[in-house]
């Protein structure tokens, strides 16, 4: 019936055995040569639109076809993050079995909106949850969901802070209120700027976001932040809520939570930590230090789709106190009542459908065992530390920031007749024009800085050493 | 190496194969067995949690050991959206290219926040809503990107017209402005939950959406927007946004939108259309009078993980104007400036990590082809009609809306000493209990109205006739 183009339904579902397997096939294909592909795509703007009609096809197209064009479209226009030389950003890489999981999930293919509309996947949901937060060392009392991105989890965490700001505020808004004063929000100089977001759109303003100072460490100065509060406060405004970073994007510096958490506690603020990068670090008894006093936060974000090798999207929001999530946001028409009083993930939210991504984490944590995860994330650690040793150790280059977790930071020194920003633009430039490795910038002190970040399932020993390589041959031949 | 629990990377990459091929059989067999499930979940709450170890593993398990956990733990769990039988709410059903994608989708794992970090994943996903938008008859005026889900698309569009209305909003923010009223927005009685959380996440206020009253089809009164604009003008407050729904999750009436289209241009208000159910019907010439209008939206949703067999989530939000869109939310810190000039997916949204979303589009559209689509699309109309005629002809019950698309609302007339709502409370509960059947329920004037919708890719006409007989028997023993 599928060739005819006239019907769609169980009856082509005979072929989905054999695309099942020339996908399987095309998959390892894919992994297998993965490594030997430029990290980076080559296409130039436009190049991949051009190759796709602009309509769709009215008749159904051979799968053979489609497998096709992924090699000839799609694969070339791919900066490949599952490469083992992606060092840019933060990693997001997947894993064999968060990639499984993802196959089994799209054809369940639940909807975790309400506790009825597939019970498993709710209290898997909550389960996983709770795993998270046992393996990085969390008290209990911390219960969570699952959002897309640390992002949309920062966003709702405001949201819920907005709330016990100004109590009213989901019944009578924040316009037109002669009583109300401006309501603000704290971050470091290198917050991430999904905190900017949140406050533009939660309807705080971007001008009511606070981005404080921090120390030579690029930590937050808590004096400072004690100071902006008490200036807000003493301005009539209506501080909502602190976000402490622990793993900066510019650099991972973590900043001081437990004194942090003193001056929230001093004005009654809350305390969120932005975790999305390190969290899992916290793991690691080594680490643990780095990550004194977030137990006192009132909402912890971090993305196992980062550094736990969980496919993308997978986000943990982490609460002390969930109600009050849902009294900022749930709402149940009478279309999804329900006869049960389960809670429902949809109240801590903005999106109602809600895809089965606990299966993923599950899958994971079962695949490797939290001591499988723990070797991987002390190996990077390690790798970045060695990284980080031979930038120390070459006098043209220098360390630009503390590695904490598996993050370099670093900047060459340049010659005469460069600046530092242009020299260190140039050799990036050269590195990630190579194809085997893939670095990102970040500026700190307004100053142009190449960052190294190690965070993939799949980078080993030997792509390190290849990323060392090539900024050697960079510092030869800079772009 | 995996085994020893020490170390997590490619070297696990042989079972891959072994283990993919597993699954594949396994999701064969959920497929072939899925009819004969529950298709509404049996488990009592906390069953599947106390099913699942509180801490995760220290050590790897046997994947053997995982699917079969799959067996006895989470099926029995699980609604099962993608059962032929599953009728309520709104269908999401994954068809056989849906699945395959997400699984090649998980394999190559890309992010689509920047068009460098996948040109193809940011063109492809701008031609598939080119692909959507034609498919529906709108012009290409329109442009859009792909969200997670409607709710978030709405919440997204509302930001965005917030702008419009308040210039400075995303500088200032809404709170502690004398010269500010308040900010309204409106839909009808029977507009999506989606509109009122996006009103309070946005911070607008709930008290501030207004209600419009509907007539006797469902369908918004264009003279009662027109006077609650113009009392909330009078009274200095700023009207942000009015959301038109074509396909109401109550009952998918359609709401006047040319008329409305009117007002809206008469008061400068913009105007966001709602199409995340009926959006995909737009593409049958017959149906294409009940859209008249909505191309003089400023927005406007339609989710293909509805009703177009596209697996969750994937939610189109089209824009005629998208600078307005990222003029509302845009922002763009150092470690993410990258030297292209291209378009950021982004800066339409909240969330900064994308999946790799367009995909699953790309592989349904040339699986089925339009026609294909379309065919599916009219089938499920004609089922819904041959459903309706059945309860039009029984004394015992009665439509309770017009039939516009594949959903049939109705009511059984209680016998002697029963209330209707009583009655029909019953009647679904008993539907419901036999299992090979799920129906949900709605309000319409304040009365239990049972729902039946068809919009899954694997519902065929036998399934229908199986949920009359269901509704037949229940007549007979109501719960």
């Amino acid at each position: 019936m599928r060739a005819s183009g006239q019907a769609v339904g169980p009856s082509d579902q005979p072929d989905f055995h054999s695309s099942a397997h020339q996908l399987t096939e095309w998959i390892e294909a894919y992994r297998s040569c993965l490594h030997e592909l430029p990290v980076l795509s080559r296409v130039q703007p436009g190049d991949v639109e051009a190759a796709i009609p602009p309509v769709a096809p009215e008749s159904p197209e051979n799968f053979a076809r489609i497998l096709s064009d992924l090699d000839t479209t799609i694969v070339p226009g791919l900066t490949h993050w599952n490469h083992p030389g992606f060092m840019a950003y933060f990693a997001s890489s997947a894993s064999d079995p968060g990639i499984l999981a993802e196959f089994v999930t799209a054809a369940l293919n639940v909807n975790a909106m309400l506790w009825r509309t597939s019970p498993a996947a709710t209290e898997l949901e909550s389960r996983m949850v709770d795993w998270v937060r046992d393996f990085v060392g969390l008290p209990d009392l911390f219960q969570g969901v699952i959002q897309d991105t640390a992002s949309t989890s920062t966003f709702v965490a405001l949201v819920a802070a907005r709330g016990r700001a100004v109590p009213d505020v989901r019944e009578l808004g924040l316009a037109g209120r002669s009583e109300l004063g401006q309501c603000t929000v704290y971050g470091s100089r290198l917050a991430h700027m999904s905190l900017d977001k949140a406050a533009i759109a939660a309807g705080l303003g971007h001008a009511n976001v606070r981005h404080v100072d921090v120390d030579e460490r690029y930590a937050m100065r808590a004096d400072a932040l004690d100071a902006a509060l008490a200036a807000d406060r003493g301005a009539g405004r209506h501080p909502v809520m602190v976000c402490a970073t622990l793993g900066t994007t510019s650099c991972t510096s973590c900043d001081p939570v437990a004194e942090i958490a003193d001056v929230c506690a001093a004005h009654g603020v809350w305390l969120h930590v932005d975790a999305a990068y390190a969290g899992p670090a916290a793991s690691l008894p080594e680490l643990q230090p780095l990550f004194d006093g977030w137990q006192r936060a009132d909402s912890i974000v971090l993305n196992p789709h980062k550094w736990m090798s969980v496919p993308i999207d997978c986000s943990v929001l982490l609460g002390r106190n969930l109600e009050e999530f849902r009294a900022s946001l749930a709402l149940t028409p009478e279309y999804l009542a329900s006869d049960t009083t389960e809670h429902n993930l949809m109240d801590v939210g903005i999106a109602l459908g809600r895809r089965f991504r606990a299966l993923k984490l599950w899958f994971v944590f079962r695949w490797y065992g939290t001591n499988g995860l723990r070797a991987m994330l002390r190996r990077h650690c390690e790798l970045a530390r060695e990284f980080a040793a031979r930038v120390a150790a070459d006098p043209r280059l220098e360390i630009a920031a503390p590695v904490l977790f598996s993050t370099v930071c670093f900047r060459a020194i340049p010659p005469a007749g460069f600046t530092e920003g242009d020299w260190n633009h140039r050799l990036l430039s050269a590195v990630n024009r190579e194809g085997s490795i893939f670095l990102s910038h970040a500026e700190l002190d307004g100053r142009f800085t190449i960052r190294l970040t190690i965070g993939s399932v799949h980078t080993q020993r030997e792509h390190v050493e290849s990323a060392w390589e090539s900024v050697e041959r960079a510092l030869q031949h800079p772009a």
